[in-house]
């Protein structure tokens, strides 16, 4: 299926993205606590946090990620107004210098964050925060929730796109996300991991990505007969799809037949969509009662409870499916819902630090990641000190300095989903396939972060006993 | 561990809940082309559509019922403003008229919906929408996604508190969260489902949520030692719980020790929290060392990759833990992280409808729930049709009549979490239990409503050839 055959496909300009009320306030407790004792400690040496995840699901070969855009939109107009400031107030522990401090906050960190699209794995950071302690710590919740839903879910669309291998993916995930912000956060980073279009009308809007729909069995329903629906539909709509499943899927397919022997050369009609029982057997029937009418070019749309394994089985056994409609098992990034995403304290005053938590490893500093390729293909990533220059395209780039002002343009979607899918495909094929690459991408320590992380624990370490 | 033990449980007089910038976008697009097609074609009459979930999860004996007074808030205030207006003009398939239609759009339609925190079962309505069927369309992506990720996640936290027994639990997951609504409601939801204080501030503000927090990993490696990090924050906030895994917890907790020798009768510090390691073994040691320093009143405070099996295990074996902090599991129902919900046309025109897809039932008509209970344990449901008087407490209430006006004022969230907590105590003690129910809760179909389902069938059939 062409993208054309996607109704709504045409691109809209960019809208503005819209942060949610008050997002200073989106932070944990404990960081506002632990600001305000910054604060009136004078603790006011800058910090290094790293952003990174731990660890990934065990059905991940990579993550994509995603977000860092949304969330230096947010960070640049991050205020606390006078009504967040009297929730804080009203909580009774923060003192009145410290709210006046809040009141003329404005984020002057520095931000270095991989571009959107970018692949990244274990223990690499995706962004690094250098600000004074107290405003990087305050963040922490916001850059958290903001990098990981969209890095989740990129990161689970890219395997749905890549099971659908070159036929376009719509995005039908918004009734069944997580929440409003999900679905239309997570329809732009459908969009980057190279999903095709949305049905969600809020993420066309704030993101300018392309919005695409059919029709509900509801209004097959609300008529008398199938055939009237289709006829009404195609009337309003004459390039639609139309749903053929509501009643009984090889009647509803006769149906668009005899519509499109009653319209003659006005039938126009795209497609039909499937949304119930065995898509198999049924997208067969389905294309071969098509083609036996001279319908070739009415293409098959499929719906209904799929994920990156169905579309797989699907394609797999040669079922004539031209598109797919996914919803939520993407939407929620089923099989994988969480990231093991962690946001640390890495270095302060130019002292690296960590911490020896059974199993929570941090590595100390502000780094770098080097990604090497062969012919054109990743062929190892090495994580490294900042100030190290090693073989390999480095990964983290500035991205906002001192005052919350960007240092590069805002990408549009379309053009970190350019990014992410040339890097998707520089990607080995072992790790672009949908199970578990063997042997896993290499990802190497660098020899001088390697030292500063021996000299780091052994400096925590000294302050045991 | 009583409520007082959580620093800054102190109820928050209710905030405003802000609905999203331009709610009215959040459909799917093939909403809005139905919506035209229905005006276009005067398609005006009224129009029920049921919301509805077709099957529980597999790990859950019941849910509970959450979101309506949010999806209520914003349905009163929908309007279509002209930035929004505008972005669907330039999608290029919407006439004039219908823009028009939509720039003077209210909700006008009618409402009936089960109280939050109202357990309810698979097929059950939590909600029905009566309004012309343009109306009623137009919401049904904001509906399901609203009332779902509440409905998901206060069913989840309900396992959790459950799995407590009694302690208090708090939520710390808006980190991982899937974005910020999800957090921000989701900390509404656990609180109705029983959750004692969220993290999160904003979720404080909004909805009037008690807070709670202590302090991270970080806060202790930006000083030179942990003791010197636990006297700053002591002495800050007397009355804190002091996080001791930092680098070893043993030593973290001896470190308590010594500054409750140091404070005297100052030392005021109500807990330590553990967040790694082998929490049974650790909080055993931990209670150890606590009470030979004479410290029993100092309690342990858990958290850590913990949701409800883990709380269980660790209580069944004995673990002197006195509060749970749970993030992730409980944030994003990770082992159930989506509800099989739908919104569905069941009658147009006063004539019921269904549809015949395969696994996919629709219950025709406007119906109701009534549960009956002896000695005051819930025994069984049977939906009915509404017009229906039966035996048992009728669920659904008229909450929203025409104009968009609430029928009653809106409950707190501490309302509803005593209405949530009744109701969930008066469910059979085997529904309560964390593993599935046997036998499970019995829902029974009125005779009545039976026969208008085969009638409604029996007539979408006679479409068929």
């Amino acid at each position: 299926m062409e993208q054309r055959a996607i109704r709504g496909m045409e691109a809209m300009p960019p809208g503005q993205p819209a942060p949610p009320a008050q997002p200073e306030l989106f932070a944990d407790l404990y960081e506002l606590r632990m600001a305000r004792a910054y604060h009136e400690l004078g603790m006011r040496d800058e910090a290094v946090f790293s952003l990174f995840v731990r660890r990934l699901p065990p059905a991940r070969n990579y993550l994509l990620a995603c977000g860092v855009e949304d969330l230096l939109d947010i960070l640049g107009a991050l205020r606390f107004g006078p009504e967040s400031v009297d929730y804080l107030r009203s909580l009774g522990e923060f003192p009145e210098a410290f709210l006046a401090w809040l009141a003329g906050f404005r984020f002057s960190g520095a931000i270095r964050a991989v571009p959107e699209g970018t692949p990244v794995f274990a223990e690499e950071p995706l962004l690094e925060v250098v600000a004074p302690i107290a405003e990087a710590q305050m963040i922490e919740t916001l850059a958290m929730n903001v990098i990981g839903v969209q890095t989740l879910l990129a990161s689970k669309a890219a395997r749905v796109v890549a099971a659908a291998a070159g036929r376009p993916v719509v995005d039908f995930g918004s009734r069944r996300a997580q929440g409003m912000d999900a679905a239309v956060a997570g329809a732009r980073a459908f969009h980057i991991a190279g999903v095709a279009a949305t049905s969600n009308l809020l993420a066309g809007a704030r993101y300018g990505i392309p919005v695409a729909g059919t029709m509900a069995h509801s209004f097959v329903q609300a008529f008398d007969s199938e055939a009237e629906a289709f006829r009404a539909f195609a009337r309003l709509y004459p390039e639609t799809i139309l749903l053929v499943d509501t009643y009984d899927t090889a009647e509803g397919v006769r149906r668009v037949v005899a519509l499109a022997r009653e319209l003659g050369d006005a039938f126009r009609i795209r497609g039909v969509r499937l949304d119930s029982g065995d898509l198999l057997a049924v997208s067969r029937e389905t294309r071969a009662i098509l083609d036996a009418a001279g319908l070739q070019r009415v293409q098959v749309f499929a719906s209904g409870g799929l994920d990156e394994a169905k579309i797989t089985g699907l394609l797999d056994a040669g079922a004539p499916i031209d598109a797919f409609g996914v919803g939520t098992e993407m939407s929620v990034s089923g099989d994988a819902p969480a990231l093991d995403l962690a946001y640390k304290l890495t270095c302060y005053a130019g002292v690296g630090r960590t911490k020896l938590s059974a199993g929570k490893r941090i590595l100390p500093g502000s780094k770098q990641v080097f990604r090497c390729t062969e012919n054109g293909v990743a062929v190892g990533d090495t994580i490294a000190r900042s100030d190290e220059r090693l073989p390999g395209t480095p990964l983290l780039r500035p991205v906002m300095q001192a005052g919350g002002r960007r240092l590069l343009p805002r990408p549009s979607p379309a053009e970190a989903r350019r990014l992410a899918e040339a890097a998707r495909m520089a990607l080995p094929a072992r790790l672009r396939a949908l199970h578990p690459a063997d042997p896993p991408y290499p990802v190497a320590i660098s020899d001088a972060l390697a030292a500063e992380e021996r000299e780091v624990r052994a400096r925590a370490a000294s302050m045991l006993p």
